[in-house]
């Protein structure tokens, strides 16, 4: 066929912060957890990825350009998403022998994020789920949110769950093919739409010291993970979905702080251990204990991924105070919003916290819990199939 | 009576550094463990308490002076030994009418340590097992020093297992009112006298983000806890013992290792977190695995107590290797023998880890495996009950 037109769709996806932990796969090869999971999905605003996917017969193979380098897409994870995706597309076109048979074509993806690489967030989770939506939109799928998790889960894990906006749980099923093994909404971002987030973006340069060993290293070698997974997080699950039904920040918050600790104490208790935090992350739950302690309540809560950067959530009554006991020593960093400056805390932070996060802290994120995926109409892949340079 | 004589008895006590670690009581009254617990006790060369024990009609009531300073003996702890001891002396002196009434005397204690305070070496198990070894030679006890065991444990848990020189256990017991819950012998010193300890002292002072928590806030509220106690201690305390029993020194390394990762790690689980080890302490710990990997088997292995000093166990015919990796770049810091300056180590540390061992290791021990307590006629009390002035 000589039709070199070619297709186009964009959209956008969010990153996601989880405050039950995924960590530990019980299938490596289809990403299949040995736990589930909740997230809280944060606002595009401040952070998201943008993915424009498009197909043509003009293309010389497929390809995958991520913040303008391209990306290796023989990978069997990007691999199984572009076959995944291209098989329900197929099932379109032999039902309806009128459809374009997009699936034949090679496909030209394009992405970017809206946040620096340098601030050390796992941006795989909104990329492929990015990825997926996008390649969807173009392929017309009409596959819900939830099965469309199935593929984004194939790419990166914690993806799954960055196909819908406001609060996910990913069910991790029992499955072996892992079909019952994805992403569903807990609650929309409307149910409790006051979630805000701060994250203290740590300089973990000069004082880290590398991790080269994973989730799968803890699942093979900590005597403490089978507790945290056959015991520690199904109690967790449950409680996180009832404070978020029922909107209780204090239960939410003991939930979060509770569940980042037993993931980075199942880290520390691999062979050899793993370390995400440094001085300056174990600071910043210092503070968060002081803030919540001269305040009398739970009004703030800290989490960590697998890295030292503090994800501080709290309710937007409660921004000044939470803001502000940050902002009163560290106005010098980037990345504070204009209202931060205006923020007049209670809270005053013990001098030996504040100077380690002085230290430590190289910019913040100020930003809340948002909506999922987002059809755009801003292209990264011009009409005629080039990149867009910007 | 008028009898104004003062009776006195002196002796040392040992430090001991556990390798499966005690944390957490069952019964916080009578420091009955939760699990139970490996040491090897560290040679008084070094490190050493050194106690006289006394009585006297002539004396003002009990005292105890530690280190040059009086200290408060009203405690729960430190009576309990008092009375243990006297009832042990009275149960003597009623079988003997001959014997002396030291039961009835007021006693003065005086100890020192031969170690700055300043190291932050946890100096509660030396010193209470001096305590209770002094009293019962003064009162010539014929008990056991698996039977003194149980009294110095009502002092200090882990002051127990420093009754004995060598490769100690503390057997937990199962009785409520603790009478099987003692050390003993798992081996000499001269069973595997090669044994040798070097400690890097951490800078806590500047970096330190204090702990006001202890180890029954992890009883209560770490849900990885009753793991490590039901399942990974009991295997530990299996394979420590007949890696000792066998002097295999690689088993001996990684279930030290492991213990002390599954013991930090349930600190770090408790609900709020416990921190321990700081950014120095993580790099000893690289320190260690790339001495090993270097190396080509495991030569050297950490552990960290209740702070973030490491303690680095080795064989005497690594020792250049060990020892020298460190000297290449702490040559500056106070502790080193003379030969660790002649210590040629095959072993280069990344320059990364050595740069944050050099900011934040203040000092070093070199040491090694030693004998249990010495009586000594060492006095630090003079014959007419006056305290030595030094």
């Amino acid at each position: 066929m000589a039709d070199n037109k070619v297709y186009r769709a964009s959209t956008t996806a969010p990153v996601n912060i989880a405050v039950v932990k995924y960590w530990g796969k019980r299938d490596p090869k289809l990403n299949l957890p040995t736990n589930s999971s909740i997230s809280v999905t944060l606002s595009q605003a401040d952070l998201r990825t943008l993915t424009t996917a498009s197909c043509s017969a003009s293309f010389d193979g497929d390809s995958l350009t991520l913040n303008g380098q391209a990306s290796d897409i023989s990978g069997a994870r990007t691999q199984a998403c572009f076959r995944e995706l291209r098989a329900r597309r197929a099932a379109l076109e032999a039902a309806d022998s009128s459809l374009p048979k997009l699936s034949t074509l090679p496909l030209k993806i394009v992405s970017e994020n809206n946040f620096p690489t340098a601030a050390g967030l796992a941006s795989s989770a909104a990329g492929f789920a990015a990825l997926v939506r996008a390649i969807a939109n173009l392929y017309e799928l009409t596959d819900s949110p939830s099965e469309l998790s199935l593929i984004a889960r194939q790419g990166s894990g914690s993806a799954c769950r960055s196909l819908f906006g406001g609060y996910v749980a990913w069910r991790m099923g029992d499955k072996a093919d892992g079909t019952d093994s994805k992403a569903d909404l807990i609650s929309e971002a409307s149910h409790w739409p006051n979630m805000r987030a701060l994250i203290l973006v740590v300089n973990a340069a000069k004082k880290d010291v590398p991790s080269t060993s994973g989730m799968q290293q803890t699942v093979a070698t900590s005597g403490l993970f089978q507790q945290r997974i056959s015991q520690v997080v199904p109690a967790n699950m449950i409680l996180m979905e009832e404070a978020i039904r029922k909107k209780d920040f204090p239960q939410f918050a003991e939930v979060t702080m509770r569940e980042s600790n037993s993931f980075h104490a199942c880290a520390a208790d691999t062979y050899p251990p793993i370390f995400y935090m440094n001085d300056a992350s174990r600071a910043a739950i210092r503070a968060v204990e002081a803030i919540n302690a001269q305040a009398g309540k739970t009004i703030a809560a800290y989490t960590y991924d697998a890295g030292p950067n503090c994800v501080i959530y709290f309710l937007e009554e409660d921004e000044a105070t939470v803001v502000g006991a940050f902002h009163r020593f560290l106005s010098g960093v980037s990345g504070w919003k204009a209202s931060a400056a205006e923020a007049k805390s209670s809270v005053e932070l013990p001098e030996n916290i504040a100077g380690i996060l002085k230290d430590g802290v190289g910019r913040v994120i100020q930003t809340g819990v948002g909506e999922g995926p987002e059809k755009t109409d801003e292209f990264l892949i011009a009409e005629d199939g080039q990149t867009v340079q910007r």
